[in-house]
């Protein structure tokens, strides 16, 4: 993720803070994953246990929480930490796309199709197929024996292992829903992660796979998703998951291996759902589930089971001559 | 949006009536928007307070009604008016593309990737970029600082402002859904209107936004849309407002500024929401809502509070024990 | 959909069982459509009838079971049928593209843009228009007047009727979604049928369409399908259905002429719907509705007036004054 060194006094000349040793600095990351070289920011106190053992060199913070910043990370005073980390993540973008690079390294048993885009540095292994129309960014690794049907839009900095089949019209890296909200104004979050895909996976059409604000959203091997699919920002898909039509996941969740997510469904953000859950069609899951193998079902969810006797208690609410 | 002149005569020829005054006619919109060289018709009863107003010189309507026509207006009786908008808006339909007309006139400081397509009369302003198999029909307008991603397609009449971001394979002024039913053959009402998306709008992958039937489907400056979206004919979506993933809003459907739409929700046709609305993810909105700064949730929607408290209720619809 | 012809003695190398009369095989099918030259499964007893009267020459069977198998089919017995099937379909796959066959047959009144690609014995009558960034795959047949829009993918062996129009980002004939499940590694069902769309069919913008496992998804005469639709492998749309925008519907469901579903609405698999139904917006249909010309609503769902009733019964759960 390491974009470009940038001077500590460049990212803060915003800030009312003297730089006393203006350090380099390599990227922006959250609070538990920023390394030294990094950057990171505290916008809710929740997290306040996470800045005290952030490894970042610089902390965007309040004023109030400035103290509980650990001794080998600069408190970046200001007054709404999340806009300051939006408009820094700007600063480590990269751009659009290269003007310069190693050209593609295409195995010659890969077959290209016609009217292909081919980015810097990007590199597909054997026996695969890109089809009519594919866009592929710079710095793009796709594995062996990969199909990817037309149309498909595959943003720079996307892995994808072996054995993967992508169909027509599906994106995978378009930048997460993300801003900061500065007095009715939006700052844009750049997005400055990108997307890995394992072995073996396959997505339906159509379907939408973002790239994370930092580090990766994960699809990892084994993964069946289906069309129209939306899977947003830093969302990371355990082992052998399968997600069927229509289904959103809103940022961070993070589905364990071989959960089943029925169609149509969605799942709210920074929440996990335990190995082996079923999910069925037409959900909304709005809270971690931590007990594996047990299936769910409704908005809010409820235990399958427990659902189907509250609908029979539902339609109980009418008197059986008017059912 | 007026696209040819006709003779009334022409436009009428198929139905039961004398022409004393063969007026040009510059094109078909509805009962308030029609200006005094347009045609409009009146389907629905309720609208027989706009159909004394309007402005039209042309009027399809049924015998019933025909005297509410202002004196200003032709009335052509027929037997269903609906049928006979449909059937002219093919009359005042643009060719699929242009076969002559203006280059595109793009500022050499926009970069076009590869495989794109650019038709006649169409403008792109400074500094923006057009990613690989992008399709820009005729008469289109792009702004300055405009990042269009690959394999969007935006399609004729389209004009797009300064500092907007539209992700790959999303799709910017398809035909809206609509047509008359006449004894089971649908007839395709012809949607000659345009999508105007305003400035520093930014636009998830593979969403829909189709254009007006007449007029233009309306996107404010400020408004972010995520992935998946699905915008119908006519909407007008208010500055600043924030559609998330997999949202739905049929025909004419309006929303006010600063509005906020939770995942996987729809909105049905003809209604408005008040500014500062908060619809919460999978709500259903089927009526208007008139009160600013609320929240509002479920399908039917209720206030976010209540909602909260039936779903408590519905859970102690079960004993106890077998919760 | 006969692909192949292979040797019996190869398809069931893999299992137990002596040839003693090593038949060409054709192709795979369901037990009711099979031929005489096809093989086919039995993976559920509830079909236990169709396998008695199967025409397959060849069954996949438990050996549970295998004495069901009527005279003309030799039993192939083997643990998991399901998987046996599953891994057949591999064996009577098609090639992702044809390197060999017959040009294009394009009438000369048919304006094809720029960008598009066109497979081996594809054939498009007169009139029509395929906009840039088309996809076309081998033997594929579009017939007169129909309009393709930008960036649609039309995958090979689709058929499509006279009078169509498929906007912009439109995927037909994605494979469906279906595998194996071999002790958590998913064996993928090739699907190796087609999509066959009839007359006067409209398909709005970045709308979903699988091919079928065997046999053909068919879109009947008439049907108008809004944007962001999912229609599944084998689903059957009958004549003049009204399909709103975001509705799902899973594999092998079949709606019955002039059904009309209301936006974001899903429908299971394997279930029929009555001829003249209308579904309510955001409904979920778990169930074959046999009765025509009645509306339903909710999910699970009821008959829209009983849905009004129990809704307004559910808001009575809260006392008066605290609604």
């Amino acid at each position: 993720m390491i974009q470009y060194n940038m001077k500590l006094s460049q990212i803060a000349k915003d800030y009312d803070i003297k730089i006393t040793n203006d350090i380099n600095i390599s990227g922006l990351n959250d609070l538990i994953n920023a390394k030294e070289t990094e950057i990171t920011f505290l916008h809710d106190i929740k997290y306040k246990e996470q800045l005290k053992q952030t490894k970042a060199s610089a902390v965007f913070v309040t004023k109030e929480f400035s103290n509980l910043c650990p001794k080998t990370s600069v408190p970046i005073v200001c007054e709404n930490p999340y806009i300051a980390m939006a408009k820094t993540t700007k600063l480590f973008s990269k751009p659009l796309y290269k003007t310069t690079g190693a050209k593609p390294n295409i195995d010659k048993t890969t077959k290209l199709k016609e009217n292909t885009a081919l980015g810097f540095d990007t590199t597909i292994g054997k026996g695969s197929v890109i089809f009519d129309g594919v866009f592929i960014g710079d710095d793009v690794f796709i594995g062996n024996n990969c199909i990817i049907y037309p149309n498909v839009s595959i943003y720079s900095g996307t892995t994808i292992g072996d054995d993967c089949i992508i169909h027509a019209g599906t994106v995978i890296g378009s930048d997460g829903f993300g801003f900061a909200n500065d007095g009715g104004k939006y700052i844009k979050i750049h997005h400055n992660g990108v997307v890995k895909i394992a072995n073996d996976v396959e997505i339906g059409s159509n379907t939408s796979i973002d790239k994370a604000v930092f580090g990766a959203t994960i699809i990892e091997n084994g993964v069946r998703i289906d069309n129209l699919v939306h899977i947003a920002h830093n969302c990371h898909i355990g082992k052998g998951v399968i997600i069927t039509g229509q289904c959103g996941f809103a940022g961070s969740s993070k589905l364990g291996d071989y959960v089943v997510i029925g169609a149509q469904s969605g799942v709210s953000g920074h929440l996990s759902i335990a190995p082996y859950t079923t999910i069925s069609a037409r959900s909304g899951v709005t809270k971690t589930i931590k007990n594996s193998h047990k299936q769910y079902t409704g908005f809010p969810i409820m235990e399958h089971k427990i659902w189907l006797k509250i609908q029979s208690k539902i339609q109980k609410l009418l008197p059986k001559d008017k059912r």
